[in-house]
């Protein structure tokens, strides 16, 4: 089964906002193996909205919108879909109460605008919005399923999780379908490739896909079958193949992190972690604790920009930076030392490079950078060569000193 | 003259790319008033390419594609285009030899598979690629123009302003446009809106959109005019218009961010700043030091995550955390107040908050935060109340930082 989606609003088509919820539902949907062939964006225009309807009804069984079902004069998506279907908009009259009774829990009263949320074309079935005003619409006929979302991201998630994705696998007849992420790091796209090199593919009816971005590659696996069971061990069958030849660089399956695989592994150790950063200015630390509940493992860190503040907070010495430079495998581990004495943690990463783009030489050229980690055990640092790109190698370096952790954890050389 | 934006690639479609591409493409193509009017994304199916290009050419003036253009099998995107428009490909000898030339200063002979780049379609102009191995291609006939970029961020950015651009504002016939943004912060859209109350937009010919985010609310002012001149003039009257009522709230234009404007603030007053962070884990000295040379005013940070860290690190007293907790006005203050002392530096931020989703209380819910400012005169802390999504708490928290010490600052009150 195939499906289009459609994002409705002048700012993500004038590229004020960048439209991660196409994203989203495109993986939902992957998940359960509905596989998404167009994607396209219309502005807040009813004419363009009931084009761009019309020709996806024609080429796809599944479309999905976002955006354009609030209550203001902008949010005309129904206006378009009842263009589209030749329907009426009729009153709800359980939308409206479910509204009213959600805005007096929080002591508000339902404001006038917003009782046009409760009008639905004619035969479509609301998905419920937990969180917001806007109920999602369903319009299912002649082999064709019509879904229309809230823009706001949370709001669609909800939905897509709790309604669309359960509805849509109850309709999704034929084959089975098995769709798995493996996650790697510290190895690239090309050498991962060459050490699969096994084409397991043809043989099995398995798709593989390389998936790459800053922090690692990814590898999704899609196989079919004649139903999910069948699907899933082809897919298995594959995922041990890969674990055989690269297993050392999988940190994780589906939505796993780094950060997330490596938060269990220091609440089952019952370990604790700082971390002192120089060119990451503070990234190391963030991404640590996006992870809710870090502060089981998690003591603080050091940000030492300046290399007084590495004297000064970490207890490096003026001589050492004299001899070495503050980008060196020295201060690396003089960081990581200083550091987990500071906060008497298990362990310490750090961080000192040559983000750029200024900053580089011939010697050390923008990029350079050297992870140190530090254990009750022994201390010692890592030198990476990144790109030049500011940002991504601030991400490189983040991603790479997570990894040195837990392969040390993991005892994994 | 308006435009379409095509991105090619499964992994956008399949949604494990969040496409940043097509957002860069329109504002860049807003920014000389020439209008996206749809936007649209294709996996590596030359059919699908086909019906693409064909509907866009068919709808718009201007088509811009990226993402195909490499060498190996999967990119497609030049068979498409010779399909769509009937034509050969035509080898260019001065392509090749530039690619030859540029591998050969990194000392790498030029891999026989990249040859196919320098393959263009019959009449095509090239837009050279200063970063990567495919060009930019370019074909212009019956008043439509198609261009071709690469899919790798960096390249087709650097394409589409040195190339693209200029190529397409000499040929922007008819009326003038301006557009300007102003970036505000630390107000509501509402209440923005509120305030702006005089409609201006009708009365001048000029557009005013609210673009909001996590960081704040952007407003975006879109002028025509016989020429660029008389555009800019209404455009400056509105400009002058939205200054005068809510001035204060705006911290930059364009391409401005917080973190550039009061790096420069410190820079022309020779200050420093340091930074201690509870909840935000490191992201506000992750987002000062996402500007290059922030180094001349960014000493360093300590993230004190757990209790014991600000007691040790920033001599939060224990009693303080005992009476106040660690998310308190008093704590930030003494967070602040302790890490301007700690770093000898003329200002000093602090961030403690529940993040969520977990901590939350009935006296504190999620998204209580308290941001401290430390001078070398004084240190207060005010109290925000954010929402509840941790991601979004952090961004706002950052931002607020921010925001507050340029407040301060510029003695804005």
């Amino acid at each position: 089964m195939n499906a289009e989606i459609i994002t409705i609003g002048d700012e993500i088509i004038t590229g004020h906002t960048i439209d991660t919820n196409a994203a989203f539902i495109a993986k939902a949907l992957g998940s359960i193996g509905v596989e998404v062939t167009y994607r396209s964006s219309v502005g807040d225009s009813i004419e363009h909205m009931e084009e761009a309807f019309r020709l996806a009804l024609k080429r796809t069984k599944v479309v999905i919108t976002t955006g354009g079902l609030g209550p203001t004069d902008d949010d005309i998506t129904k206006k378009a879909i009842v263009k589209v279907f030749r329907r009426n908009l009729i009153f709800h009259e359980e939308v409206l109460k479910d509204l009213q009774e959600r805005f007096a829990k929080r002591g508000i009263k339902l404001p006038a605008i917003n009782q046009n949320q409760a009008l639905l074309p004619q035969g479509a079935t609301f998905l419920p919005n937990k969180s917001g005003s806007a109920v999602g619409i369903c319009l299912a006929e002649k082999g064709r399923v019509f879904i229309a979302l809230p823009g706001v991201p949370f709001e669609m998630e909800q939905i897509m999780i709790d309604e669309v994705i359960p509805y849509l696998e109850k309709i999704v007849t034929g084959k089975g379908t098995s769709v798995k992420l493996l996650r790697t790091t510290g190895i690239m796209e090309s050498k991962l490739a060459e050490l699969l090199a096994v084409d397991l593919r043809t043989e099995l009816g398995v798709r593989l896909a390389y998936l790459p971005s800053a922090r690692g590659v990814d590898l999704r696996i899609l196989a079919s079958g004649e139903n999910n069971e069948e699907a899933k061990q082809k897919s298995n069958t594959l995922v041990r193949h890969i674990e055989s030849k690269v297993g050392r660089y999988i940190y994780g399956q589906d939505t796993d992190t780094l950060e997330s695989v490596i938060g269990q592994l220091l609440i089952d150790n019952d370990q604790t972690l700082a971390v002192a950063e120089s060119c990451t200015g503070g990234e190391l630390g963030k991404t640590i604790t996006s992870v809710s509940g870090a502060s089981k493992y998690f003591i603080g860190g050091l940000i030492t920009y300046a290399d007084s503040a590495k004297i000064d907070l970490l207890s490096v010495s003026k001589s050492l930076l004299e001899k070495h430079g503050a980008v060196s495998q020295e201060c690396a581990k003089a960081m990581a030392d200083g550091c987990r004495k500071k906060f008497d943690s298990d362990y310490a990463l750090s961080i000192t490079g040559i983000a750029g783009p200024e900053g580089g030489s011939e010697e050390k050229p923008v990029g350079t950078t050297f992870i140190g980690l530090s254990s009750r055990n022994e201390t010692y640092a890592i030198q990476f060569n990144f790109g030049t790109l500011r940002e991504i190698n601030r991400t490189r370096a983040v991603s790479s000193a997570l990894e040195t952790l837990r392969r040390y954890i993991l005892d994994i050389r």
